[in-house]
């Protein structure tokens, strides 16, 4: 067996560590709730998964060739720094969490913004596999992305390219947590779709989510998808208005990047034709016949591995991040 | 001295063609009216000018090192050819276009759209130099833009990247010839300025443009700058307009590619801090202000010239296209 990657992903609730090989293959996981205390906590947490990881890794024959860590926040891939991240309780507004870790795990440590590394694992071993030019959106709780370009992941000027979720839509639209206006993320994330149900249920809407109306906490995203496919039109009408904003937007994106294909993943996009019949439609009259042609939207392929892949690609894939061939 | 490129600007009223050192040096240019007749009238065209400028080099003791052209319509740069230029009379919808220039001129050429060439000028030699992730707007009679990404052009999946004039700001805005609603260029092009500005003396607004009342054909986005400078509110006004919605606009590509660098050129930019006050206030107020401090919005630096050193960056810079080192 060849080398493998010690694979992090490290979300607000779960923090998931992993053996990859340089194929892609997930050989061994391990997951725990994250840990509560900031940093080193949590540095202390994986040194504990990696070591019980690495004596399985030993058994086997294979050797650690370093560490990657998806992070749910924005990062400086650089200088292994996190920047405030907003559901990571204990950290501050700047931490230097590669060195740490390095010295935590006595490997080299790559960190990368979830989203990006997710594009990167999507690129290298998913629905992308081979494309050079591809943009990843996760529809989720939030909403984020990823830009593969010429085959490598574009980070910009200080990491934080990507940020779908809050492209101006409507710039008289409502507010967004991020200080602005009308952002994509206020109308279709899940967060978004569980709060336009809630209000339709507190108005005495018509739909069978009325049901719910004494378990507010209950109408979720993935509540609203259940009700739209038992035929529910009011929930069914707030998937095709998400599904429509989000195509707007790729449209956009269509436009300024002229990509071959657009990979939807994150938990929102488990609705299937819910979300993807109006996101294909909105996007297509909204660009080029040309552009249009080129264009293939496609579900993830990766699912809930898509942080640890995304981690490995990191440590696979070494600096020049290549996921594909030059265009 | 060494070698030079023949160096070729196709617009819709003007043909260029020059002579460009590996500097970006323009050593010499003749200019005529682009000739009507399609695609072989502009070949001999060019052999012609080719000819007097090739005569001057030879005397001058340099030789040319390949040809370029930079043309007004999209463009697959692999394949050299242009896709039914709108404002080119007597082009079909596809003209292999650098393989017939080729055989015309005896030498290599290379085609590429002239917002891209502009793009790749611009970070070649001009207000971008070194810079490797920057985006390039420029505001004219339309709206159009290139984006060079990790130091190189980015193309795309068929070379229509950087459609920046197409991105909608308003989904429900007006009718744009693409067939779209609410593209930017339907705002803030200087078409639309001087539409806007011909429909507010139409309806008697108050202004100082009413003195052109009788030829509304010299009501340009020109005379709207100078009316604004020399204290029209009105005119003023729509430069604030126009500027804002280009400033949202960037704001969305700010958060998607966190560039380092904003070139606005084109002849609406000449209008100087009428345009970029408000389109810097309004695309600083919808970024991140880490993004916002990472990013310099600049003027364009290479003037009418920006055609010709764009089109000799293709040469010159091989198929790497790599205008400044890796990120």
């Amino acid at each position: 067996m060849r080398d493998a990657a010690l694979a992090i992903d490290l979300g607000g609730t779960k923090l998931l560590v992993g053996l990859v090989d340089p194929n892609g293959r997930v050989l061994a996981r391990q997951r725990i709730a994250t840990p509560p205390g900031g940093p080193e906590a949590v540095a202390r947490a994986i040194r504990v998964l990696a070591r019980s990881l690495r004596a399985d890794a030993g058994a086997a024959g294979a050797t650690i060739s370093g560490a990657g860590v998806a992070v749910a926040g924005p990062t400086d891939h650089e200088r292994g720094v996190v920047y405030h991240p907003p559901n990571l309780a204990g950290w501050g507004r700047e931490t230097s969490f590669g060195p740490l870790l390095a010295r935590e795990l006595e490997e080299t440590v790559q960190i990368e913004n979830d989203a990006n590394a997710a594009a990167l694992g999507e690129a290298w071993v998913g629905a992308g596999r081979g494309v050079p030019d591809l943009v990843y959106i996760t529809v989720s709780t939030g909403i984020g992305g990823g830009l593969i370009l010429g085959g490598r992941l574009h980070r910009g000027a200080n990491g934080t390219a990507g940020e779908i979720g809050h492209v101006v839509v409507d710039p008289d639209g409502p507010q967004c947590h991020c200080g602005n206006r009308g952002c994509l993320e206020v109308f279709a994330s899940g967060t978004a779709l569980a709060r336009q149900a809630r209000e339709a249920v507190g108005r005495g809407a018509p739909t069978s989510l009325q049901a719910l109306a004494a378990h507010p906490n209950e109408i979720t995203a993935a509540a609203v998808a259940r009700a739209a496919r038992d035929g529910d039109a009011l929930a069914a009408g707030l998937y095709r208005e998400a599904g429509t904003r989000i195509g707007v937007a790729l449209g956009n994106l269509v436009a300024l990047l002229n990509p071959k294909m657009i990979i939807v993943g994150g938990g929102v996009s488990s609705a299937g034709d819910l979300l993807f019949h109006p996101l294909r439609a909105a996007m297509r009259a909204r660009v080029y016949p040309r552009q249009a042609l080129e264009v293939v939207v496609a579900p993830a392929a990766l699912g809930e591995d898509v942080g640890i892949i995304g981690a490995a690609a990191l440590v696979h894939l070494g600096s020049a991040d290549r996921a594909a061939g030059p265009t």
